[in-house]
């Protein structure tokens, strides 16, 4: 019911049940492939079994039902394919592969393919962040910190943020999908069933499936499948901060971003729901419980665990689904982010320029210590508030203050456009390492 | 393509879209009957949409498509029914209710569909427990700590530990069962639309539907759903338990259980896989994940979420299915479990006697003093490795030992099954204990 | 460095290893007395042993250390207390015990000595909801669903969701307190070395401490510390929504609630900070975690588990003491909290009366017929926010609605205060259904 | 109490109170140094506040209890700092800075000191496995899946498994190491306080404390965090296969491994503890639920963030303090494991050869095909099993099977060591891919 909202219909193809029952075949098709390369098989066999390892040919949820008694769909699929093919090539089926070898390899590629489409998104938002980014360099905006109003910095500045986060995730995604390796190791990870061929035949597979080749089967070493877990976790994390912020800018009070495709409400037409973001975060949420539940599967048994192994095909699943969900919404989110620098300016000024004290203070301590200068700004800040007048208004009658400053020299230290500090220069370094990543 | 591995037909189709737009129709038809009953909505209008109220008229994928938009699919859902209905019965639809009241109700019918699922195999379990452990009462078996041989114990004894767990799981489920309680407040949770009919719908809808009656609409009290989780974190946890010892005891080397239905294999014909068990463990894994992202969820902002309910759906869905599952696998694993006393007794035996060392040193104690009595057998202990022979053979060889025990009396402080203290009572206890909890 | 930030000094103290020592201590003193009782143990042996069991004769570091090489302190631990006692007690320490009887019972007690603190917090925080939801029956405040504003509620209604809440945590965590049991097994959970007085020193044992009596020993049965996980989860939740709330109020765009002693900034003179409700955030996020792990180390090996036990120890302290300070952070943010009702008021007027639209169309209804009566409010939204007016002004004008509506029913169809449906008694329920639980 | 199980004295001591305190004073020294090389601030203010930046002259204990009412110890500890400084270096201290910048700066340089020591240990663990791959490289071993025996590996095999993984785990760390960042950006993130200095003084710093430097402050950018998390998390995974793989076949029943200074009992002088196995199982457990409450913490509100910022504190002390402590534990349970191949011999013969089933079908399999080749091994096994023979003594009487082998032909196909495949050849790439990481 709830699959279409954390899954693009992309990724619910690239991670389901069809797309699994793929994977599985193409490394048959690919273990005969390299056995007939090998000289192990022949070419004929190999051919044969490549023409019947195509998804349409089987019952996948025969295959799913028959997979409880032996808690592996491995066995059934075998079975069935074999029945497929000619009496010559039927005894050169997953010759010398564990069922393992068979469901690891298909995740290698399941989750490739996925990655794919992660990569794909999260390079795209990266773009619209840097977009942002260069855009509203100078448009001037609230820093918050503890959802209090801070000192003023740039909407620029804040995407500068979400863009180095974004690119920080996909180079570890990269990395990550380089490091997908083929599974091949037989029932005791020794491959003796092969006798002598074993290595042989193992790089071949590699290179057919261009997957990695591993230093050796590693049916009980998880630490790819947490390496891709952590990273998958890290990028959640990183859209999942886009999409507080999204929610935050987007509160009726703050109002200084909406989403492009805001949901609306016949009985509340005021409403704006960043709903994207919403997805965004609720996918996020997701996301460590899931990481969290395959690293603790890494402790496995000897050379083929009970239980704990079995234990990580749906949430590794899922986890691509979702994080793939969570992309492709943060792309869409920004791509049509409405921005709204009237609401940002006009929020800038709802503390009556108290937070342009630090900015008075650092212009009067010069002149008058560190001490002092906080003292006086502190008493003129307590004054605007009861009077309701305004922190500029207070510097401007405050004798001590006209002494140090000129009255150009208080309006400038009270205007937020002139106290951004370092927020262009970081922008720019932002964008020159963005663009120094897009070329790679 | 894992689908059924980790949950049986019943749950699964219990927790399916089919099963969530099914319980989703069923408060729309509530409502409209409890409206009809405060005298709000017509009797005609709540007849007719009572008669619209069946899954088999939508499409399911049609209305999870339209939900990914507005982030709920209940929009598409009244939009869907409304459609179903004369003009008469149209404006009497969803009268006063939120996506929120409609998504929550339907996930505790959902939720109490698969309790009494879980419940009734957890009961059945239990009563295998109960069975085992009367029948293996006097089944001597070691006892392990640190997966090391300890001190003897029964098998019954171990039987009697599952049975309390499994009786605590379901107290703790029945418990919850009863907490389950209907959503309705409307879009502030105020059920401002219905005047000053809202509590009176409130109570009409709960007793229609046989939910519990809340004290207020519990959009952003989450603590039922806590609970929930809690308690089906409880059950995986003991079903867990049973089936890591089942896969212990099943081991080659120890081979003292194994399942009736153990999946075996032809290239290794010895192999007597723990099927259901590794099923249970996989499943019972994940279970910690899900309750954690459960338990994160729960701050959720103002009124209504903005992701964090929407995060709970499909953990909440998958808990219900995985704890189904693993509830109805142990139920199958206990019921057709292969007890091997033999291999209990032969596995007693592996350590020379020297599991009987407390046994020994504690008869000697009286007359020697405690700490002579250890170190006379920690002595005999050694000698009995070095040489080869038993703990029994050196202690009737020993002067020191003949001089305080007489022969029977040391043979009878080297028998298990006369050093096994108050594991009968325990067994009675837990019998006794479970009798109670059955008549209620 | 961060410990008084995540837990009081009480917590704190009760979690100390301290505590935890006089826990263990206070198990093997009680030990001895019940069995003395049951003429196990000499009196006289019993009541020396009392004497000498007192945190402060023991160096708890030199403790510690020694017990890395068993991975457990109880070693230790029996073996300094037995260096204190006279030759003719020295034998009767320990009696028939076994490590994990000693820690699973320290742990219970500890855990008790928390819950008192935790249960005492939440009840005077959920009396000073109580207070704040009688006192704000009447205070209008906007309803916020997605983070943006929805239709009118009061904050006595929200302060009844947050009592619900803490109402039903408390009496999980009084549930649970009840079920905290004594922990008595021996080496092999039979009580061996006892002969024939197990379940009579078990009995006694319990009545000494207090604590409940077990069925059985409950070595590998972690069913009552996942239901402590459970509960303590729950209430973790239950304040950290209450924080976020306040968080979110707090915000200096909306500025309806702040903290009695928000934290200020020198450079920074309008902050508000909430520091209480980050605190108590901080400390409730941590929670989920925790709870996941004690869940995961529920599936423990045969009699004495190997690793999963051993897990718990940390993490049932940590999450006593967060839950602890989190209660105790929430109950006095509330006792504090500042309710800015002209704030609540201002914003409810933010969107020119467009939170009205549901009211005004309900009105209309009747007359118009739903369709009909939710487009021409749709119309008039549309039009005051492009007019810059409001949506009363645009109904006063409306030729149509006045046809239906006198200017008194525009007033008060647009009027926030007239349209709070159940809001006042689903404050009253909260406040019947709390002091019904007071009674207890 | 359990502090020193759970953690070395060297990583209890680098992640202490006064280990953060220290690294805090190391941000405000470099800071001071940094600022004074930019000519920001006079050289020797600077080297006033360095002198002064010693932990033994601040009171640990006050300033973590000044804390609460700020939620941050930095006040306090600057205002110390300040206090122990010269008229002329006290408007010195902490210029531009915020909070945050010391506390996340404090975090990189406390964990950069503990993944030095969890890289030293993994690489000596990684040394260890690397010496006993080479040792048994021929020692035959049954290899087991699903906990029961399947074919004959090597326990050189596994020991390659082992080193792959930890050679892994450190590839990562040292990555992460590097990635290890100065954070600084004042309030704002935009150094604003610092004019036109800011990337300047930026850059000077991240040189005086030999971290990196970021492209720009990242107080809500928490990827690395989330990447320490992630290269921890998998590291723990690591060791805890290897502690859980100790633990069973440390096992009474298997007896093929046990610990140079296993746990003994005086009760049961049998018992072999794996204490070290166990300690690491219990600290890699608590692992999984501390990195995903590191990942939850990553959306990030603002600027600034309120409550999940500071949840990051203690979980990643916990979590840097675990792993160190389970790298440690390791590191000595492999330096001082005792492998017993005659039990790995004997354990070979417990199925009375049917673990070379496999063997000898294929074997078979080139004269008879397939299929005929399994049947008649399995109908053979059924034999060996009835009859109380083996394998090896019915192939020999099988008229079938020696028309087709010779007697020789039948021992080498029942010989387990003669049915490796290409262990020994993932033995020699382990190795040599060892040694390549060894160089760099």
């Amino acid at each position: 019911m709830f699959g279409p909202m954390f899954g693009t219909p992309a990724a619910a193809e690239r991670t389901s049940a069809g797309a699994w029952l793929q994977a599985m075949l193409d490394f048959e098709s690919a273990l005969a492939a390299a056995q007939a390369a090998a000289g192990v098989v022949p070419r004929a066999a190999a051919e044969e079994i490549a023409r019947c390892c195509r998804a349409e040919l089987f019952d996948v949820d025969s295959i799913a039902e028959r997979a409880v008694s032996s808690a592996t769909p491995v066995i059934a699929l075998v079975r069935d394919l074999t029945a497929l093919l000619g009496e010559d090539a039927k005894p050169h089926v997953h010759r010398g592969a564990t069922s393992q070898d068979v469901i690891d390899t298909a995740a290698m590629l399941v989750a490739r393919d996925v990655l794919d489409l992660i990569i794909d998104d999260l390079r795209a938002a990266a773009d619209e962040c840097a977009r942002l980014a260069e855009q509203h360099r100078g448009t001037v905006m609230i820093a918050r910190s503890l959802l209090q109003q801070a000192l003023p910095t740039t909407f620029g500045n804040r995407c500068a943020t979400w863009l180095i986060s974004l690119d920080e995730a996909v180079t570890a995604l990269e990395r990550i999908r380089g490091r997908l390796a083929v599974q091949f190791g037989g029932a005791a990870g020794t491959l003796a069933a092969l006798g002598a061929d074993g290595v042989r035949v193992l790089e071949l597979l590699a290179a057919e499936l261009g997957l990695a080749e591993p230093v050796a089967p590693w049916h009980t070493d998880r630490t790819r499948v947490a390496e891709l877990a952590g990273a998958l976790g890290t990028a959640a994390g990183a859209v999942g901060k886009i999409a507080l912020d999204v929610e935050l800018h987007a509160q009726t009070e703050v109002g200084e971003l909406a989403e492009g495709a805001a949901g609306g409400s016949s009985a509340m037409p005021h409403k704006q729901n960043p709903v994207s973001a919403v997805l965004v975060t609720a996918a996020s949420k997701r996301v460590p419980g899931l990481v969290a539940t395959l690293l603790a599967a890494m402790p496995q048994e000897h050379e083929r665990a009970a239980g704990s192994w079995q234990s990580e095909w749906e949430p590794l699943t899922d986890l691509l689904r979702l994080v793939a969900a969570a992309a492709a919404q943060t792309r869409r989110l920004l791509a049509g982010l409405r921005v709204h620098p009237e609401r940002m300016a006009a929020n800038l000024d709802l503390t009556r320029g108290l937070v342009m004290a630090e900015s008075a203070a650092g212009r009067l301590m010069d002149s008058l210590g560190r001490t002092e200068a906080q003292d006086l700004v502190g008493r003129l800040c307590r004054r605007a508030v009861q009077e309701g007048t305004t922190l500029r208004t207070e510097l401007l009658a405050d004798q001590r203050v006209r002494e140090v400053l000129s009255e150009d020299e208080v309006v400038a230290a009270t205007e937020p456009a002139d106290y951004l500090g370092s927020a262009p220069a970081f922008v720019d370094r932002a964008l020159t390492a963005h663009a120094e990543l897009e070329k790679r």
